[in-house]
């Protein structure tokens, strides 16, 4: 855990990186990727042996943290097994993490598709709604992100999906409820709630009915901005669902396996959707893994007639036998609890403190380690600090605030106008209060650009 | 390596399967997936005891076959190192497997994209095509296989498609050459080849050359029959989309790493794609792993202009050491050359003499450790030993043939009306002579359905 500087070695991965590596959401030759030499619990450090605290969990996924002993323990001992087995044949670690997770998910969501990604799981999701229906359309929400595939991209509701918006029917957008920007001129969460639910049913009375297979949601939104939903919407959509015939389908890849204090954030509504999708926080990522958790109705239309979908690496043991040991640690050490534990009695309280002194922080809001802080120029017309999708010049005041937490040994999540306090599950309260810390620091810098 | 059977073990494996399982491409109920215990090289066996010579190599992607210690050492001591890590940094085994595959791809194919498997290569591909050219229709060959999300499968050429052909425009299917079943009422190779591009070309004339964005194409089909395209064909396809403007995208997801006796299937053809997707022999599905290797030409287009796709385990830590350790293993091990000379010296000789006494076997083809035997009814009149995407009563004779052949202690790979030898690549001259015997008896099986 004490980094050993070797700049040297980094140099030779970063060379080889730009010469062959093409990275993800990026102009190839405008960025400058940090070589990483190691990372452990909540921390990774670079080659100079500089180290950061991880408040990002990489991409919201590692949620027991980097290199857990028990989980690289299990993946050595699966790897000297049976690394790999094709998906028509019963795996012991297959059928044992299909078990452990469908234990966890709500009502009777208990057959488990495993895919590589929460991308596919979206995909297939989406194609066991069609056929269980018949019908063409999906409706998802503005203020999303559900995959990089062309589906899944498709009912995107960021910025991310206008490149690729175009090739897939079906694809229709709504606004979900988010009362501090609300497209419904509310004032209160009541207001916010029933007129998104009155936004949707009527969004689906024009689109016709008898046309729309599903209705996708992630049940706190995670990249777009986690908006909790207020009390009763995800009830109301259950409801709209079942008056129409319509498939619920919650997307639970950032938002599943702990980050909301509870094993999905379905568990805070007492909601359960038709088919719910997860990815990332199964295993931590440790192994590429995703899956879509089947209810028994939808599984019934499969159970006679061949689900005409598949992967070659669906079921995958390496990473079914990480999923087992990532469920089992989290159990044993209680790391669902104590995520609850930490956002009531130590993050809520810290960012609501901040948020009174700086005033950039428009916004606080979120459950367990899955927080967002909204960052505007002007605390009154709530005008963001950056431009919706801003690049270059426009995004220097959040790009600002940024560098200032890396210069303090923290690595923040930024998006837009938003950072988001999304360490791992298990971070101590001591590095959780590290990492505050240097927000606080960084939060003074963003504060210069308001008005 | 000596199974030990332990039936108990297995009925608890397949019991939690049937309960929470949910699989590929099959109807749930009607399915009784065999219990794997363990597997080492080119056998696996269940918890009777009983061990199978695996001459599918899964799907077709463990071409390294089972636990090779040497990759299973490299997965352990990567997990123990750095099992996982964020896309927008550089990572060692990132940056190395990324050196090892654009030192082997073709031409200037040096930069990698990873995805997780072959249908999201399948995907970035596709949209760097759109987005390199602006333009909206991508054509592919019926007969052929490019994976399972939504613009996948739309471009796939075999009746998985048809259940999921809706909601993706800009899928147009042509006829690729193969001589056995033409399409263009071709008597010589040379014929067919000339026609076939000559209706590519016709087909880009009328859709509209400045609408097409590119083709796709398996370089050998793998599921759909391993059709080997007579000389000059891909080469013509080259010239075409030179002329035209158009992405030439190689799908070497199941051809690629070795299967061919070569690296990849276009060294066999000498030529250069601007895109080529792969995945399963690229760390032999030890880890769930794909990617696109991609041309100068279209990596210039994302120098400046960010690309607009990515996922959260683009360029997995633990995958991209199991592609090292297998690329390193491959060359220090001959297994490519090996793959090579099994192919000349083993099984083409052994399968044509099996076609010279089988009457039910109309067209043998193939190279390296990438074969096909197709079963008639009827030589002259070449008709399937079953019909086109035959199920229940009607697939009873190639259900006949593959019991006898798992019945012998060989696991075939059947699809339709042929049965694939599709081994590992390092499989043994003895071992695979032991499954060569096994298809000889099955074969006389088939041969009763014969007219």
């Amino acid at each position: 855990m004490t980094p050993q500087p070797n700049p040297q070695a980094g140099a030779a991965v970063k060379a080889a990186d730009r010469a062959h590596v093409f990275h993800s959401w990026s102009a190839q030759e405008l960025i400058d990727p940090l070589a990483v030499a190691g990372a452990e619990g909540s921390y990774f450090w670079d080659y100079e042996g500089k180290r950061y605290l991880d408040l990002s969990s990489g991409l919201v996924y590692t949620n027991i943290g980097y290199q857990h002993p028990k989980v690289v323990a299990a993946i050595q001992e699966q790897a000297a097994k049976l690394t790999t087995f094709a998906p028509a044949f019963a795996v012991e670690a297959r059928s044992e993490a299909a078990r452990l997770i469908a234990e966890r998910t709500p009502g009777d969501l208990d057959k488990i598709f495993f895919t590589n990604g929460g991308a596919d799981a979206v995909e297939h999701a989406v194609r066991m709604a069609r056929l269980h229906t018949g019908r063409p359309k999906v409706l998802s929400a503005y203020r999303s992100y559900h995959g990089g595939t062309q589906q899944a991209i498709n009912l995107t509701g960021d910025p991310r999906r206008w490149a690729s918006d175009s090739g897939t029917a079906g694809a229709v957008h709504f606004w979900a409820p988010f009362l501090y920007r609300s497209r419904f001129y509310a004032e209160t969460e009541e207001q916010e709630c029933a007129r998104a639910l009155e936004h949707l049913e009527t969004t689906i009375a024009f689109e016709g009915p008898g046309t729309v297979a599903a209705i996708i949601l992630e049940t706190i939104p995670g990249t777009a901005g986690i908006m909790m939903p207020p009390a009763g919407y995800l009830a109301g959509v259950r409801e709209i669902c079942d008056k129409y015939g319509i498939v619920f389908v919650l997307d639970e890849v950032m938002a599943g396996f702990g980050r909301t204090g509870t094993w999905f954030a379905a568990d805070l509504y007492d909601v359960v959707p038709d088919l719910m999708t997860f990815a990332k926080g199964v295993n931590s990522g440790y192994v590429p893994l995703g899956g879509v958790a089947i209810s028994g109705r939808i599984a019934e239309t499969f159970a006679e007639r061949p689900y005409p979908g598949g992967l070659t690496y669906s079921g995958h043991p390496l990473a079914c036998a990480a999923a087992v040991a990532t469920i089992n640690v989290m159990e044993e050490e209680g790391i669902v609890e104590h995520a609850a534990r930490l956002g009531a009695e130590v993050v809520e309280p810290a960012l609501r403190e901040l948020a009174e002194r700086h005033p950039s922080v428009g916004d606080v809001r979120g459950t367990g380690v899955f927080w967002a802080l909204e960052l505007v120029k002007n605390r009154e017309t709530r005008e963001p600090l950056v431009p919706y999708n801003a690049t270059g010049q426009a995004a220097t005041p959040m790009n600002a605030f940024a560098a200032s937490a890396k210069s303090h040994g923290v690595w923040p999540f930024v998006n837009m106008n938003r950072t988001h306090v999304v360490p791992p599950c298990n971070v101590s309260e001591a590095e959780l209060k590290e990492g505050l810390a240097a927000l606080d620091t960084a939060l003074s810098v963003a504060d210069e650009y308001t008005e």
